[in-house]
């Protein structure tokens, strides 16, 4: 295993290419993390491929990392060098606008600082993720793992974990509400799992039947299949709230149409044409579309400690990095349940 | 001037042909109301027209009911001869299910029963409006309208009003709160007075500049032409709550970016086509796309009641009954400002 002591010098001379970029030594308010485990996005996927169209190369993708505290700067109070830590999708941010000062750093109004691909606040610094051995986070940007979880398990929570307990905690999703999950992915199981243990009766919508027992299993207690017509019209009406974490284009008229008076659905997978909205579907029963991203620092904290008291965590498939490729390609054909996690000692093999 | 008494006789002597429709003699519960004033709403003329596709010949349109109480059912407690009243976009509901117990009637789950163009609760007889002499309502479905305010310009309240109160109130705009409105007819024109008067600072936002001196005269303290480039990026992400009144293909993208984070745009109106919604939009500051429907009796009420306090009424341009078609035809190309009221006195001239 790589030893964080000496990070810089030592990546230079790994001779292990993707990893050998230079990391800031750290700053007062920094903490240096070795990586332990970082989850497998879909985004990752897509920035890697260049499918967004904003890539920079060269990159180091991963933004669902956990691993744990090497040293600290002077200046560090948050974190001592031991403690198990996560760093989520941003690493940075103005910290003076009205969403830093709210708690919602994600809206950050002055820029926020993505964990890779981005720049830092410098404005020219790139930022590199977490497939990596070791990472830089200025302590205000870090997360405390709990330490009775699964490490592992616990990566995702860090982006799929906080993107679904966010929504379903602002707009209060409680105890005997109906709740749909629409896709079963690394976001839906996620949904699945903190909605069921908000009490609420949790439905998974999928275009399939396939996924049925794994539902029931993760917390569900009804399973709706979206492409059965008559299964759809029984359950017109009957939602109060709708996940839907698809990225793909679908058909959320349809799914208006299961909410009921007052009721919400929210994307957190943003398609990437406009989706065709029939404005008489939100206008009959007085529905609301609405769109959650990530979550602010707090409550990423909140979420990690909810997880670690109510023992949750993801559904994982541990690999070695020498399995990303196959692990991307199983990723875009829905072939993993729930979602791959990288073993960092694989890089040091 | 048609007297009420005797009115189902006298309206078949009356060789008035549009308005020769017997009504039902007063049950229990009914009030007859002599009409003083009907407003006319673009979905008059959409019914007449045949444009919705769902239009029932002979037709009375009109719900933008004013008149008086001449006549009532022994077992109405509400109500008693004189009383200045008014009727609204439904004359019956289920009463039964969740909406109606919970005062909003308008998503009666068990078929709400429209003024016109629709069927009784027998499932069998037609609804007649208000561009007629006697319109004969059960007492729940009738509301109280203030002495105080003109009756001709308290008609659009019923309609244009509710539907633009509901969602002011329904999501909360309250003192200092930037709210747009979008679009500056009748139902906008009564959105700005209304925002206005809760105390928040409005904004008309028109694809013209030709409505800016009336906009600020009904209350707006600024204007905002959806045209200019220039003018829309600057107040990107600076409104709390934006109603959308306008029923016509438009770009909700470009509004989505004009509020917030955490805004709401609320449509009013429903364009025929879907809209397409850039999910992204929605994602990226948690905002929020939802719809609202006129709005409950109880609500209703508690706007005319709200509208006599403040002496808020429409802003109408009254016409004998000769002129409805040329009324029609410039509301169709937007000249009136901003609802014509039908004066019922010329039915009998």
């Amino acid at each position: 295993m790589i030893k964080a002591q000496g990070y810089a010098a030592q990546n230079a001379q790994s001779g292990l290419a993707p990893f050998a970029f230079d990391r800031r030594d750290p700053g007062d308010h920094d903490v240096v993390i070795q990586i332990l485990y970082c989850g497998v996005c879909h985004s990752d996927i897509h920035q890697v491929r260049g499918e967004w169209g904003n890539s920079t190369f060269p990159m180091v993708p991963g933004h669902e990392i956990v691993g744990r505290v090497t040293r600290k700067g002077k200046g560090v109070t948050k974190f001592r060098e031991g403690d198990l830590v996560g760093v989520g999708c941003f690493v940075d941010s103005c910290r003076e606008c009205g969403s830093c000062k709210e708690g919602t750093e994600q809206f950050c109004t002055g820029g926020m600082v993505l964990t890779y691909n981005g720049v830092e606040r410098d404005g020219k610094t790139p930022t590199f993720g977490g497939y990596s051995d070791v990472i830089v986070t200025d302590e205000n940007y870090v997360l405390r793992v709990p330490e009775g979880i699964d490490p592992a398990a616990a990566a995702p929570l860090l982006c799929a974990g906080i993107t679904t307990y966010s929504p379903l905690r602002h707009w209060k999703v409680s105890p005997g509400q109906r709740v749909g999950v629409v896709g079963l992915g690394g976001l839906g199981h996620m949904g699945v799992k903190f909605a069921a243990s908000f009490g609420a009766e949790v439905t998974v919508i999928s275009t399939s039947a396939r996924k049925e027992a794994d539902a029931r299993r993760l917390g569900a207690s009804q399973f709706l299949v979206s492409s059965d017509p008559s299964a759809m019209a029984k359950a017109m009406g009957s939602f109060d709230f709708i996940l839907d974490t698809v990225s793909a284009m679908h058909d959320v008229n349809a799914l208006l149409g299961l909410l009921r008076r007052d009721g919400t659905i929210v994307l957190v997978g943003a398609p990437e044409k406009p989706l065709p909205i029939a404005a008489f579907g939100l206008v009959m029963g007085r529905k609301t579309l609405a769109g959650s991203l990530i979550g602010g620092i707090a409550e990423t904290q909140e979420m990690l400690d909810y997880c670690g008291e109510k023992g949750i965590t993801s559904d994982v498939e541990v690999i070695p990095m020498q399995q990303i490729n196959e692990a991307y390609d199983r990723t875009v054909k829905g072939d993993v349940r729930y979602r791959f996690v990288i073993d960092m000692k694989s890089v040091s093999v």
